[in-house]
Parts: C-alpha cells; structure tokens; sequence
C-alpha cells in the first residue's frame, strides 16, 4: 500500500533526461510481456487508492464523485487495453520480404518494424485529471511502446497527480522496471515544459489542452536543433449539423440530446459540441424552443480552475458582444463561485459569415446555433470552418440522400465522423480517432485515444541481410508469438520455411 | 502514340491550386480498382517512349543509358506494385469495432479506415530523373493514396520531366481520370515551390534533395496558417561500421565493394557509404591499402549538373583543408569538364570529434574513413553523428558477438540497418524503410519508398454509428474486397455477420 505521494521528482531537466535517456535503453529492450504486465500493474496499484484520489482530485478540480470514479475506471482500462495490444503482439507492424538470390541484382532479404523513439514528455491535461494525465492514454501508449516517460503534472489537479505518479513508482518496483522509466515534475509549463521539449534527450511530446498551449510547444520543437514530433490535442468546436427531415421527426429529443451534451461536465470536453448548424424554418424554431426550455433547467456547477472559469467569463462575454449573435437561453439559477453558466445563443449564416470570432472555441457549457438561409449557406458555413475533432450528423435516411454533398463535406472536416450520436464520450477502443485536421490537432495522422495512439512513439526501422539469431523476435522467422505479419506481401501468422 | 512533350502547366499557382482541389473531390471517389489501372496505364505510356526518355534524359543528367533504362523500369515497377497494393485493398487499415447496446453506457459502432488528404505538392529530384521524379514514388504513392498531384518538376531535366508528364497526362485520358489529377510545372524552388507549398489547398509535400532545400520547405510550412505535413529527404552520410574480425577475414573484398559504392552513378546516390568507421590496427591499415589501389582504378564520370558538380568540387576541397584530414587515394585520371573525382580520406577518431565539419555530407564520390583508437572510441565517434538513412555493419559472427552494444547504438542512428551489404541499392518492397532521424529526413516515421511511401499521403477517419449504406466499401459489413481488417481486436477478412 501506498502512504504518502511521491511527490516530483527533484533535480534539474537535464539530470531527468538523462534519467530517461538511460532508463529508456534499459527499459526498451524488455519484452512487451513484461511491459504488458507493468500496465496492469499500474492499473492495479491506481484501483487499490482510487477513494483516496477522488477525494484529493474533488477537492482539486470540482469534479464530481461519481465521473471521477468513473475517469479512474477509464484509465485502469486504458493501461490494460495497452497491455492487451503487447500480448497480441501485431501491432509492431512486421513486414518482411524475403531474398532472391537469382535475381539480377539479388533481391536482399528485409524486415521492417516499428521500434519506440526515446523519451517522451506528457503534459498531464486539466480537464481529465486521470484519464489524459499523469498515468492517463498518453503515459500508457509511450509505455506500451517502448519509451520511457517524463511527465510534467498539471498544477491545476498537483495533488491527485502526484499521488497517481506514487501508483506508477509502486508498479515499478514490484515489476522490476528500470527506476527511471517514469519520472514525474511539476513546475510551470512556459519554462519546466519548454525546457523539458527542447532538451536533446526528448523524443516526441504529447499534450491536450488549449491551441495557445500546443502552439507554444509546437514553436519549442521547431526552435531545435532537430525537431521532434509534437502530438497536441488543441481545439474544436465539434460542428453539429441538424438536417431538415431529422430536425422535424426528433427536433425536441435532439434539442434534449444537445443541451445534455453540451452542459456535460460542465462544457469541460473537447468534443463538446460548441457550434449547432441548421436551416432556417419552422422545425428549427421549434428546436430552438425546446434549447431554450431545456437550458434553462440546467445549473450552473464549478469549472475546473480559476483559469478556465475566467476564460469562460471572458469568453462568453465577448462571444455573446459580437453583432448579430442572440441569447436562446441560459440556466435558471446564476452562477456561483467559479461556476460557469450553461448558454446557448444563435446568429445567422450571414453574420456567422461575415465574423469569424463566431467559429472561435468557447471551452465551457456554451453552444452556437447558425441558422443558415438555405442548403448552400449551409455549405458555405461548413467551408468556413477549421479543422475539428468531431463533426456530427443529425440525419435521417431522406436527409442522407438528399445531403450527399454536406456529409462529403463534413468528411473532410474532422478525425471522427458521427451520425445521430453526441459527440461527446470518446470510446476508447481501435477504431476512435481522436484527432482531427489543424488546428484541432497538431498531426492528423495520429489518434491520442485507443490502441492507435502508440503508432505516435515508434517509427519503423528496417533491417538488411540480418541473421534470424540476431534479429528481433517480431521479424524471426519462425515468428515465436505468433503475430500477424506481412510476408511477401501475403497476410500471414505462419512461420518462415 | 505521344509526339511532343506536353511540358508544363500554364497559369498562376493559385489556378494550378484550384484545379487540384477540384480534380482532388472527383479523383478521391474513383474506385481503388480503376486507381490501380491509371497507375498501371502510367507505366504503360512511359515504356512505350522508353528511347525518348532515355535520349533525353541522357542528354540533361550525363547517367549512361544502362542506368537510365533501369531506372525507367524501377519507375515503372513502383507503378504496378502500388497498384498491386490499390487491389489487393488491405493497406487502408479497416479498424471495426462493433456496438455493444447493452453496455452502461451502450457502446457505439465505430469504423475507421485511411482517407486521401487532398492536393500533393511533388517536387522532382535530380539524381533519379524517373524514380524520384515526374512519375516516381512520390507521385506514384500519392495517386495511390487518391491525392491529386501537382509537380514541380526539376529544372536540370525539365524536358526529360515534360516528357514523362506527357506520359501522365495520355494516361489520364486513356483511363478516364479528372483532367486536374496531375499537373506540372516548371521554374524555381524559392519561388514557385515556395508559392505551390504555401498554397492554402495544399495537403501535404514530397521532396527529395539538399538538406538546404527540405529545410526550406519545412520553414514555408511552419510559415503557413495551417502547417502541413513536409516529407523531405534531405541528407545522410550512411556509416559503415568495419568491424575488426571482418576487417581480418574480408578486409580486400570489403575494400573493393565499398569502393564500388562509394564511386556508383558517380556517387550520387542518399545511400552512399559516406563515412567509414573503423578501429586501428594492421587489418584496417590492410584494407585502407586496397581501397587506396582500387580508387585509383575509377574513373571520373560526369556529374547531374553544373550545380551538383560545383558543390562537389568545393565541398571537397573544404574537407580536404580540415586539419587531420590525409587522403587515402584518388582516381588515375583527373576530371574533366563537370567530372566528379573520386576520393577517398582518413582521419583520426580524435580529429574526427574535434570538428563537426568531418561529419558534413559531401554529395559525390568521397567517402571518409575514420580511424579509431578502440571500441570505446568508435562508440563515442557513432554518438557523434547525427540521423541517417541507413547504417552498416560489416561484421562476422565473431564481431556481432564482442560488439553487441555497437550494433544497439547503430540502431538508433537510421532508418535501415544492413549487415554486410553496401548501402547502395534501395529495394522497392513493402518491407523498406527509406527514411531515419532527422537530418536525414524530416520524418522518421515514414518511408518514400517502398508501398508503405503511400501511408504519408492520409489520415485516418472514424466512422460513428453509420449505416451500412454510408460506410465506405472498406468498411461494410459484407468486405465486398476481402480486405484484412481488425474485427473487435482480431485480424480478419471475413464478413460481419
């Protein structure tokens, strides 16, 4: 059992990377069943004080009991989904073509896979005090490929990540992992974290938070020497669009639907769904009804920080000052200490067009419905959007006929595309992309939730002519754990004769 | 039959943009199976002008025909294999994970797979005026991907690249492509490169060059509102490791290979063995005595370019003047008009730490080999270098043995790793990395060449409680190609059910 957190870890940024530099050639070369079981480890060791950190995480971001019982949950399954990948073991994508000595020139043999890049920092996010930070799905991915971790600690919840970081050191003693393989500091992110990014130990950089955040690390890593991949989650506004046949069939559940999602957690998501589109009519007036009736019966619950509240304030008022932009409704009650204040406006397509502060992130409970004149304002709008996270259909199978070229739009938008859900809850599994184009993320190729998340702390090496005794056992010829491989471009879990 | 070169694109960057954006939404849609048959259409039309191009190209680049018609069918080989890849449908990484309504909360259906990012700005290379150019892998992987493409073809082999444009362009007519799904054009890198990737409907760049000249493109990027991915391969000096008992049992016929290597299309290739490490001693003084002999057999050829052939001749002398440096050998004959000599020079392991300038690339037929004190030395020298393409070892059962921890930091240098092989020779297969750690390219975590080059042309989308009708083919329950995809966590080609 664990008494007391760890804490940070003491010394300066280039003693901790040398740390991690050395940990990281220790800890590369233990085989993913063993890291596998340092996962669950973890998992476990979190579980065992998971009511000592939701009263420290309460305490420390306003978040209710029952959503952070339900976060560490996310976070234990996350470790083990990561460990289930390591045991099935394909993931490393091995791909091997053999020799051909009769050819002219001779064909050499060559084997590919994908092998862990070297540290890698993770900033723990404030919106998500388990599950996207200390040991949350960017410390599990990094792991679970082979690198080790720096984490700087979000100091907006210091308390519960210092205690999760304790959880972590325990898995690796009782593991045997290499003593550095995880470190974790606190410290502002302007000079600790830029520090931490432009040492020449670190690797690649993992971040969620706000585009003037990631921006900011993106910037460190182009001022190196060499340049690392920077992987930030930034910003989205998770356009949701509400089709004529849908919004006449279901306008009041899809008007329930929204204000839930959009007050959930307080607004704290990152596919909270900040921009509603739909044209003008009568089926849109009676949704917008319904918004109203069912904000107001919402109540306004404390934010996450001070911070995010006072950029909440700030953002609302000048949101809600723009010209053309109209109130729907708001909560009923007002909003207390560092509460923030659930409020759905509307503007038109013209004036959503005209001012581009209206396609601006609100991070909170607010939404913004464009009532567009018809079909092309419609797709104007959509045009005139950045790059998101999420886009979302609200659609019958009428409107999907009759709306082909505003759904191949939307395709074009974002990292995840959803018919008649809400986007907000991130499945963790697979296939989630939880990414999306600039400037929701920093890379679109990449997801930083589900499996796919450890493609972004590997890159594939090939190796030419090797003996199998001394090549890695995912490229052996008779492949020892069985793994999927691509053998002469065949698919295959067989062993090389 | 085509009789004139098309040659270039007329009308401003902006146009040219316009039109492969447009040709982008039509080409995206078309059918993997009749992508497949415009790439193969392609190699067609480029074979039946095979003597044209060679005549041509010839002419601009001064590579003897042998090469050239190899090349040619290198070039159109890549062609068919991404074509092979494009009907074979498995490299789009189907990912389904099916729902699960009965979970609390209910798990939702999502899909994902690989979609084209839009309009591929190429730029031409001038050492492979076919296989990294007008019709190369880039090109080749891009159309694969279903990008549309727009080159800037290289200015010293503008009629050779105009040629095989003409090529492209009967092939998107015979085959029925949009008009705009290739185009090119001609004239400068800073300031037309520059316009075409700073363009706000470019996706995403390929090059293949100077390390100036990706460290250029980079910035452009960097410079745009909404940075794109920038795939440059940009520099690499290739370290062979001459490992002491190779050295001893192999120490003629190694130096006569390298030599061979080092000199091949007069050393213009990114995997010249530029750098050879090796530790004191009578064997390494042996083979330095056969590679002084076998130099002096070369002859010089001409370079690409006056440009190319400028900075060989400086660059050389450059390296010449450093202090430590002593030469090894050089060719019988001096060098004519445009003629790259080939050389090669030692230094010692201490000189060699003292002053970064010895680990500079020199594009040409050079190679410098570094003489170390001991293996302590050679571990130290190895740490000095920076990101390579590919890293040797010439080495016995013997050497692999005593020198493990040598290997293990060879690994970490590049992105192909050979054993006793030369590094000259890129297989075009599913299983090459072409790539490594900056400064080699910008992107460690891609390939250009080999099919998986087509993994940098896309992102993946998540697809969220879509019907069956909405779903792309790759995605659809029955998997009308057979594809390999990943069911809830299992590899698989058979049919949801």
């Amino acid at each position: 059992m664990i008494e007391e957190p760890v804490g940070e870890d003491t010394g300066t940024v280039d003693q901790l990377m040398k740390n991690a530099l050395s940990a990281f050639g220790a800890y590369k070369k233990i085989s993913p069943v063993k890291r596998a079981g340092f996962l669950e480890s973890i998992a476990a060791e979190i579980e065992k004080i998971k009511d000592r950190l939701v009263i420290l995480a309460k305490e420390e971001t306003h978040l209710p009991e029952a959503r952070l019982y339900g976060e560490i949950a996310r976070t234990s399954g996350q470790l083990r989904l990561f460990a289930a990948l390591l045991k099935e073991g394909s993931w490393v994508e091995a791909v091997i073509d053999t020799s051909d000595p009769q050819r002219t020139p001779p064909k050499p043999d060559i084997r590919k896979m994908l092998v862990p890049v070297g540290p890698v920092i993770v900033f723990g996010a404030s919106n998500f005090p388990f599950a996207f930070s200390t040991a949350g799905g960017d410390t599990a991915s990094a792991l679970a490929a082979g690198c080790s971790v720096v984490i700087k600690g979000h100091s907006a919840h210091a308390q519960t990540s210092s205690l999760v970081y304790a959880a972590i050191r325990a898995a690796i003693d009782l593991t045997g992992m290499p003593a550095y393989t995880v470190q974790h500091v606190l410290g502002s992110g302007a000079t600790t974290g830029k520090e931490l990014v432009q040492h020449p130990f670190s690797s690649a950089v993992g971040f969620t938070g706000s585009f003037t955040g990631g921006r900011a690390l993106m910037g460190y890593s182009n001022q190196r020497e060499i340049p690392i991949p920077v992987f930030a989650e930034m910003s989205s506004i998770n356009p949701v669009v509400l089709f004529p046949d849908s919004l006449e069939k279901n306008g009041a559940s899809l008007a329930s639907a929204l204000i839930a999602s959009i007050t959930l957690g307080v607004g704290q998501f990152c596919t909270n769904p900040g921009i509603l589109l739909g044209i003008k009519g009568d089926a849109l007036t009676a949704f917008t009804n319904v918004m109203a009736r069912e904000i107001q019966k919402t109540i306004p619950q404390k934010m996450l920080h001070s911070g995010i509240h006072s950029s909440y304030t700030k953002g609302i008022a000048e949101m809600l000052g723009q010209k053309g932009l109209s109130v729907i409704g708001q909560s009923g009650e007002s909003a207390g200490s560092l509460e923030g204040l659930p409020v759905v406006a509307k503007v038109s397509g013209n004036d959503f067009l005209k001012n581009d502060h209206f396609a601006e992130e609100v991070f909170g409970p607010f939404s913004l419905l464009v009532e567009c004149q018809d079909k092309a304002q419609l797709i104007a709008v959509l045009r005139h959007l950045k790059g998101q996270l999420t886009t979302t259909l609200m659609a019958t199978e009428k409107d999907i006929r009759e709306f082909g070229d505003v759904i191949e739009l939307q395709q074009g938008l974002a990292g995840r595309i959803i018919l008649n859900n809400v986007p907000t809850g991130v499945e963790v599994c697979a296939a989630m992309v939880h990414g999306g184009p600039y400037p929701a993320t920093s890379d679109a190729r990449f997801t930083s939730v589900g499996t796919s998340a450890v493609k972004r702390w590997v890159r594939p090496v090939s190796f030419q002519n090797f003996s199998d005794s001394m090549l890695p056992e995912a490229l052996k010829n008779d492949n020892p754990s069985g793994i999927m491989r691509i053998v002469n471009n065949i698919h295959t879990r067989a062993a090389l004769h």
